[in-house]
């Protein structure tokens, strides 16, 4: 690679910006004499050392430890590129250290592993720990991702979040509450299809179902999963079991006919006339990014609502909406755990912060509404109260 | 713990000025509205990914790794406080995370790790490896510390670097090569005690050797180190073969009798008595902290030279003199190690500061002295590529 390459990367202002790197790490202490080192580092900075292992959660006063979040990755799905290593990943981490910072104020350090084995990641993660608050897990691949998840939280007493799975679950359920609002209706009305079972379609998916959907039937690349499928995993197996209470099986396609609302998490695109075959006063929610699975000019032909992940159409489905705040709101409170009614407390107050303003083409906040970040974190700090997980 | 027994704490100001820890992180990039987003996130940062996914070696310029160190402890020997655990050994890696950053201006990020077995250590901070340009061990017991950087070293393509054994070594040297100096005689004139094999007590001994000290003597809590004393392990077997040229056998108040130079790195006093065996023109560094091995007051009375780890008397040995500008020079260049020559390179730098300025009292700069990164990390960046270890 030489120099010259360089300046035509640097062309793109994607290069430009991203030239070495997007975070510095800061001291809050400045040193400039030797009495500032005796009591900054040695010998002062023993009888801090002293404090804490006499008295553990001492560490949370005087180290960052509880401010600070590690957004951990295997590199193994990141963004919608699939499998390109740890290295690779780092730009995406460091965004996300970025904007945990810039919307939320919360430190936190890219951390991607040269490890793809479940234990090996797991065990990695439980290792390191002890100097972090909280931990982001990011952009790990489906079916992985869900037990390296579970088995952290339960090792783990501090907040373990995927946020591929429940940052977009959370601003999901928010989207489709309020667009149920919009046409008249409640979540208990509906019917959705999800397009894709992967970690966003099944937590999407859960959240859905735990925020009262009326029925909600999801699609892999193999169809409608239902109950007795052969070669179903666990996961999906158990998804089967809670959902598509209507018994589809068969194509997205076939299931589409009639139903309310679409959740689309695959990038796998509809035709224009399977979106016309959906109920009146459809609701479409095309995540896939940058090519929706229904492109909004579209969908708008035939939905009341249409939301996607692109910023340049409204209603843009964003994770940033729900992690900076849901993880300021756990830490805030030292939280040992992040529950599914703290996630479903994050959706409600992203819902709500829409209040009187709501139309078809507002169901959710814009990621700059600056009331988004202290509504999100205090709903979850509250419930992490009532949930008997906060410990400050 | 009750919020008055934190004021108790506070009244102390080193808890005052660790209260919610010394670090934070910043983004140097602003995203204030969806173009910031859509370059600094989803979907520019994919471009980003996948040119790194293409040409790995795009990483060091498009993300912050090449720039950033990981502070990696495992708690088992935390200043002299012994193994008190990671979350107690925080506040001191956070401390030189700020030391790091305040004296060079290079980022870093404390990694405190619950486990101690070596394998573990080993594998945990090599999967974390990807996302750092630097290694720096701290706080790490020997003999455990010795494989553990050695593994690491062979096994990663960035500087891996024991502050506790390096550090010290290359300010003792520098240290050393000064009280010669000062004293007329060459370090081959010298024939030096070392009190302590520990980490610090065998980096500071391989050294010495490699800066060409006469002879030096080594001992342990069972006395000097020979060849075939019983029960060495091979670390301390290795230096035996390589020191004590001597064949000097029994106590370090024997070996003290004649030496023209004390090295403490054990905190073992040394009697008054023992000190007036010495040579004349004696050169005493009592790096203990904060008692050292011979109180100054006592030392000056038949030394020439007397050193110590403390600020408050002259000739502090301390290795903020050394780590900053070793990791500096080092990851200018990208250097795929931190070779002995860079180490040998660092020492000399160090020690040409003081130049004409050379006295009793001025063996070597202050820390605060700002010529102090710059030349040592000049000299490391020329020696690397010298010896053939840089990629830029």
């Amino acid at each position: 690679m030489t120099s010259d390459h360089h300046s035509r990367l640097d062309a793109d202002p994607a290069f430009a910006l991203h030239r070495g790197g997007k975070l510095e790490v800061h001291s809050t202490v400045e040193v400039n004499d030797h009495e500032g080192l005796a009591l900054a580092y040695t010998p002062g900075v023993a009888r801090v050392c002293s404090a804490i292992a006499d008295h553990p959660e001492l560490v949370d006063a005087y180290t960052w430890k509880s401010k600070v979040v590690a957004v951990v990755t295997d590199g193994t799905a990141v963004l919608g590129l699939g499998d390109i290593g740890p290295e690779a990943s780092l730009p995406v981490m460091e965004g996300k250290s970025l904007l945990f910072k810039q919307f939320a104020g919360v430190d936190s350090v890219p951390i991607a592993l040269a490890c793809t084995d479940v234990d090996e990641v797991v065990e990695t993660v439980a290792r390191m720990a002890p100097s972090f608050g909280g931990i982001n897990l990011e952009d790990i691949s489906a079916p992985r991702c869900f037990e390296i998840e579970r088995r952290l939280r339960e090792r783990l007493d501090i907040p373990v979040f995927h946020d591929d799975q429940h940052g977009t679950a959370i601003v999901a359920l928010a989207a489709l509450r309020n667009a149920a609002r919009v046409t008249g209706r409640e979540l208990g009305d509906l019917r959705a299809v999800v397009s894709g079972a992967g970690a966003s379609g099944i937590a999407v998916s859960r959240m859905l179902i735990k925020g009262g959907i009326g029925d909600i039937a999801v699609a892999d690349s193999k169809g409608i999963i239902y109950g007795g499928r052969a070669g179903l995993n666990e996961h999906k197996a158990a998804l089967a079991a809670v959902s598509n209470r209507a018994g589809l099986q068969g194509s997205i396609e076939s299931a589409l006919a009639g139903a309310d609302v679409f959740v689309g998490l695959s990038a796998g695109e509809v035709p224009e006339e399977v979106v016309a075959t959906m109920a009146d006063n459809a609701i479409i929610c095309a995540m896939a990014n940058p090519n929706p699975e229904v492109h909004p000019d579209v969908a708008r032909k035939y939905a009341a609502v249409v939301a996607t992940g692109r910023s340049d159409f409204p209603n843009q489905i964003n994770n940033v909406l729900a992690f900076p705040g849901v993880f300021r709101g756990a830490m805030e409170v030292r939280a040992t755990d992040i529950t599914e009614n703290m996630k479903l407390a994050a959706a409600n107050a992203l819902a709500d912060l829409v209040g009187d303003d709501l139309a078809p083409d507002y169901i959710i906040p814009s990621p700059f509404d600056e009331r988004v970040v202290p509504a999100v974190s205090s709903a979850v700090a509250d419930q992490a109260r009532e949930d008997g997980v906060a410990r400050a």
